[in-house]
C-alpha cells in the first residue's frame, strides 16, 4: 500500500484495495464462464467490493470440490491460494532443505508459515522449530502443524532473551544451528537467527511485517547487523516473489492438496465477516490477531455451487 | 583479531600476528625443500616474524618466476595470493555475472577489489563502476583498473550523497542497476546499493571492513536495513570463504598469471618496510591509506634465488 518502489504498485487513494478473492459468477460475456460458477480472482485488480466487473483472463474456475473432504473453496485463498505456494515454492525452491536439516519458521502459525512448517516436517523430514506469539499458538504448532519445538516470542523481553529461547530449542532438537531459516518477520528475530545459521545456511527472505508499518528511516527497525555471519558461514540470504512460479502453480497445488488429504498438512482459516469491518480484520495481521489465513467474508457464505442468481455473491 | 565467533581463532594476546608470508628457506631438514627455496606460508601458522620454524605440509615451493615479465615473488602474496584468488572466486562462482551485465565494487582499488574490477571487464566483458576512496583511486580505477565509472565516496557527506553518486555513475555507464555487488565495505555503501540492484542481482559479501573495528551493538554501523529489497528483486546476498575453493588454487592461479602475461590484468603492491612498523602499515587498511595489496617487507629484500645462507631472509 506504502507509496515506495515495490514490485507491484501502492493502493492509490480512493482506489479500491487490492485482494485476492474468490467469487460467483452472476453475469457473464465470456463463454467459458456461466453465472453460477466459481472462479479465482489473483489480478489483484479487483479486491475490496461486492461486485466487480472482471476480464475473463484474469480469472480461473475453481475446479469441482465434491470429492474432497477438508478442501472448499476459501483453501483456494488459504493453503491453495497465494500464501501456501508461497510457502511451497519458498521452502522448496529458494530454501531448498535436505531431510534431516533443521528449518526455522517466523509467523509460523500465519498462513504461509504453518504451511512451511508442514512441509518441512511431513514431506522433506527436517527437523522444524516454529516461531510464533503466544501460548496457543505454540501449543497448535507442536500439536498440529508438525514441530517439533516451538518459541513464544512475545515472552522475550528483548533480543537476548530471544537468543536464548533460539539456544534453547535448537538444544531440544540436537540441532547445532539452522539449515533454513524461513523468515516473514524481519527485525531483531532475523538479526539473532544470523547468528545461529550453520555453514551454508540459507534464509529465505519472505516478509518482513516487523518493518511494514514503519518508515524505512525509522530508528525502531532492528536491521541485520549480523549480516557478516554470511561470511565465516558462507550463507545467504534471498528474496523471492511466489508469481515467478506461475507455470508450475498446477502442479503445486495438486501436491498441495494430495498432502491435504494424505493427513500431512492441516490448515487454519480465520473467516471474518463484513466489507465494513475489513481494515480492522486487516490490522490483525500487525498484531498477531489472527491464526492461519485471514479471509474476509462479504455477503452471504456460499456453500454450494448455486444459480440463485445475483445475491451476495461474494466470499 | 577480534575475540568473537569466526571461521579461524582470534589471536591471542602475546601471540604472533597472523599473516601470510613468502620466505626463503635458511636451515631445511625436509627432503622436499633446500636452503635457499622461496615458499610460500598461507598456513596462518606463522607470520610477522623475523625467522620461523614451519612444516613442510604448510609450505608451497614457489615456480620458477623467470619466465614472467611481471610476475615477481611478491605476487604469490598479491594477486596470485589470498586477495587475488578471493577476487577470482568470489566474482565468479558467487556473483557469477554474465557478459554486459554491471558489477559494482567496493574498495576497488584494493587488492582484492582491483582483481574484481578488471576480471568483471576483461574477461567476463561486464560494465563496471568502481567504488574507492579518493581522486587518485577514482583515476586508477578508470586509466588502468578497467572501471568504465568510479566513485569517490569520500566526496559523499552521508548516504544520500552516496546514492546520487551511484545514480549518475549508473547513468553513464547505461545500466538500470547493478547485477553484482563485489562487497568489501558493508555500511551505509551495502544499504544504499541494495535499493540499485536489479532484479536477481547478486551481493557478494566479501568483507565488511567499515565495521570490523566497531563493536557489534554500535550504533555507528549502518546496518543494512533496506535487505528488505532483496524480495521484490528477488534478489539474494551470498558471504563465502575462499579456503573453501583450495582445490581450484591452482587452475585459478594458472588463469590469472595468463591474464597478467595478455595485460588482461594489472595489480598494485603496496610494499612498506620494516616489522617493527607493521602495526601502522597494519592501520593503513581501515584508514584507505594504502592503493593495492599491502605488504610488509621484513629485512632486505630478496630479489632472486639466494643460497648465501641465513642472512635477512623472509620477505
Amino acid at each position: 500500500m506504502r507509496d515506495i518502489p515495490s514490485y507491484i504498485p501502492p493502493v492509490k487513494v480512493g482506489a479500491v484495495m487490492r485482494g485476492g478473492t474468490v467469487c460467483e459468477v452472476v453475469h457473464s460475456r465470456h463463454e467459458q464462464f456461466q453465472t453460477g460458477d466459481l472462479v479465482l480472482d489473483n489480478s489483484m485488480k479487483e479486491g475490496w467490493n461486492e461486485f466487480a466487473v472482471i476480464a475473463g483472463k484474469y480469472c480461473r474456475k475453481l475446479p469441482p470440490l465434491g470429492h474432497h473432504q477438508t478442501i472448499s473453496m476459501t483453501s483456494y485463498l488459504s493453503v491453495l491460494g497465494i500464501t501456501g505456494l508461497t510457502a511451497y515454492f519458498g521452502l522448496l525452491q529458494v530454501g531448498k532443505p535436505k531431510a534431516g536439516e533443521t528449518v526455522l519458521v517466523s509467523a509460523a502459525a500465519g498462513a504461509t508459515g504453518s504451511v512451511v512448517c508442514q512441509i518441512a516436517k511431513h514431506v522433506v523430514g527436517c527437523k522444524v522449530v516454529g516461531i510464533a506469539g503466544g501460548r496457543d499458538k505454540c501449543r497448535w504448532l507442536l500439536e498440529e502443524a508438525g514441530c517439533d519445538a516451538a518459541i513464544d516470542y512475545k515472552l522475550a523481553q528483548n533480543p537476548s532473551q530471544f537468543q536464548k529461547q533460539l539456544r534453547d530449542a535448537l538444544k531440544k532438537v540436537s540441532s547445532r544451528g539452522v539449515d533454513v531459516f524461513f523468515d516473514n518477520v524481519g527485525g531483531y528475530i532475523l538479526n539473532e537467527t544470523l547468528r545461529r545459521l550453520n555453514v551454508k545456511g540459507r534464509v529465505v527472505v519472505c516478509g518482513a511485517i516487523s518493518a511494514y508499518n514503519e518508515d524505512p528511516r525509522s530508528t525502531n527497525i532492528v536491521a541485520p547487523t549480523n549480516y557478516t555471519a554470511l561470511i565465516p558461514l558462507r550463507a545467504k540470504m534471498e528474496g523471492f516473489i511466489v508469481t515467478d512460479y506461475a507455470k508450475q502453480f498446477k502442479e503445486a497445488r495438486k501436491n498441495l492438496a494430495q498432502w491435504i488429504e494424505e493427513g500431512k498438512l492441516t490448515f487454519k482459516e480465520d473467516i471474518r465477516e463484513g466489507l465494513e469491518r475489513a481494515p480492522e480484520h486487516l490490522q490483525a495481521l500487525f498484531s498477531g490477531g489472527n491464526t492461519g489465513k485471514l479471509i474476509v467474508k462479504i455477503g452471504d457464505p456460499i456453500t454450494q455451487h448455486t444459480t440463485t442468481g445475483p445475491a451476495l455473491s461474494k466470499l
